[in-house]
């Protein structure tokens, strides 16, 4: 009884979330840069936003416009850090000997010309052994990549004079090709994504379509690569039988990461995804994904994505035609922990989790 | 065993929003009007504001100073529309003839001098027969009281360009002393309250905080006076069988209202309140008040309120000491009905529904 009537106010707040943001599954494009103002309004609405003429005045995109062979007469032999990974799947749950774990990338460093061309190549390889993808996410534009910083913005400006003069906590660099994804997740910054050379997709589920993503608590491991064959060492476990807080992050070995691909119901027929939803007691393993309305969305070079801070987010690529990657630069600032949103999100996830086992 | 973890995830909800906006129990001063992208901040937070130095350019609170006496040159006698209440208990449910109502005020059309006059008077009687209060809600500042309506601002610059340049909804003007109260009740508008001879005593519960305001579900009727003597009159109720959903508002002749006094909570010593809930099966009817964090607050002759929307409030007023009234004016804004906010807000609510009913 009152497991049917959480699960009726679930999918009632999935529901009223979609019809107070119509159409739920569109992103709006602005086709310049809002003022702080505007970018705060935005902010507040939580919802993701492509804005257009954002980077017209950034070298990187203009005079010193990135393409492979400026980059290489750049950065040269310098190392940078490499993620590897034998099917592009950093960051995701993979299932290893009958047990799943989430797995961490083998990193290596390789010196950014050499790693660049192994890229170039594996382009236009339909299946490479090793997928190589620069992702290092630690702000690594204005450390290992240092000698490209100059060609950015050190802070977006109408995004710093809306969030109180706040400089970015990062500023990452991305390089890749269609052969890596980065799986289902979310993080705690507001995120501005400026695609560089070639297509980044992105596949958004707002923060409270929790239930559409299902959640699963799995030990966490990494790849190891010894020769080329990649295995999975689990992290360490310091008590087995602590038991965790369902929360995200990674503690004693296990972590919460979402287990569901975006891209897997993206292909669905259409008609199928546009079904209604009759009953959320039937066996249809996507009704509540279908109710947490994900986003497919397309972000071109010269675009700029504003993912919003808790947006689970799933990002695929493709590499621009002639350059043959695809680069990108991200932007991330804290997001505002007071308030009433960081606590209700958490509560309709304590709730779905709720929901979903009893 | 789901009921638990729901109550448990609704404690942790409210202790989680309490430690994010810390302290959860005192109100922010700022000494001068926000910037338009300040206050977009601030309603971002959803967390109420007292705004020092807003009216200074207000005629209504400096050159043509709102004292009874400036209101009935103004005035005269021109008519206006007064409640009229037994105890001063407008809008609040009230105990008749063994069954519960929520109590909509008598209302008469007095002659403004001698409403002013009545209400002085009243002032200085222990118990009067009939309590009046100005309180139309109608936007009553730009139609009965129009020849007023010179003397402050037709809206107020910062929060209608915060607000998409916006126009308020309504601008009311309150009238009243001591013996009116208003009780505890939400609005769905960004509220902001300037006070201009006398004090507001605002008691605040943040939207999340449902479980701490125990609505109920009442007939809902009308206070009618005969004579002196005030009767109530149930509301018409087209169809007794039919169900509400629970929400607020009226239908049908039902309507859910909070239905506990907070200032019978603040009436609790310091010591008690600030007691730790320490389990939520005990019987203390004020553990989930005290988890939900009531703020109280004085709004002195100069100050305004920001009181963001659907925060629940309850009022209380003390008269201008030489002037034996208290006189404020508020402004109210559409809020924004996009983004997450308003469908987690009635989450909270249909899952505390849930939580307090099993």
């Amino acid at each position: 009884m009152d497991k049917t009537k959480s699960a009726k106010a679930l999918r009632t707040l999935l529901e009223s979330y979609a019809s107070l943001n119509h159409p739920p599954t569109s992103i709006e494009y602005l086709n310049s840069p809002p003022t702080p103002l505007e970018f705060h309004q935005i902010i507040s609405r939580n919802r993701p936003v492509i804005i257009r003429n954002a980077m017209t005045d950034w070298p990187a995109y203009t005079t010193n416009k990135w393409t492979p062979s400026y980059l290489s007469s750049k950065m040269g032999e310098m190392e940078v850090m490499v993620a590897e990974t034998p099917k592009g799947n950093a960051d995701s749950i993979v299932t290893h000997e009958g047990a799943e774990y989430f797995v961490k990338p083998h990193t290596t460093p390789h010196p950014f010309i050499t790693f660049l061309s192994l890229l170039q190549s594996a382009t236009t390889h339909p299946s490479p052994s090793t997928v190589l993808y620069a992702q290092s996410q630690d702000s690594n534009l204005t450390s290992e990549y240092l000698p490209l910083s100059q060609d950015i913005p050190p802070t977006i400006p109408w995004a710093s004079i809306s969030l109180s003069q706040q400089l970015p906590d990062a500023i990452n660099i991305w390089i890749g090709n269609h052969h890596s994804v980065s799986s289902l997740h979310k993080d705690p910054y507001q995120n501005l994504y400026g695609v560089i050379l070639g297509t980044k997709v992105f596949y958004l589920v707002s923060p409270i379509g929790v239930a559409g993503v299902r959640e699963r608590r799995v030990r966490s491991g990494t790849y190891v690569k010894r020769g080329n064959v990649f295995d999975i060492v689990p992290d360490p476990v310091s008590s087995l039988n602590q038991e965790g807080e369902g929360g995200e992050g990674e503690e004693d070995g296990m972590i919460t990461w979402p287990s569901i691909s975006l891209d897997e119901y993206f292909s669905l027929p259409e008609s199928e995804r546009s079904t209604p939803v009759e009953d959320i007691s039937d066996t249809d393993p996507w009704k509540w994904t279908k109710l947490s309305t994900p986003i497919k969305v397309e972000v071109k070079a010269g675009e700029m994505l504003y993912l919003p801070a808790l947006w689970y987010h799933q990002v695929a690529q493709r590499a621009d035609e002639d350059e043959g990657v695809c680069v990108a630069v991200n932007y991330w600032y804290d997001m505002d922990f007071s308030g009433p949103f960081v606590s209700m999100v958490n509560y309709v996830r304590d709730m779905t989790e709720v929901v979903m086992n009893s």
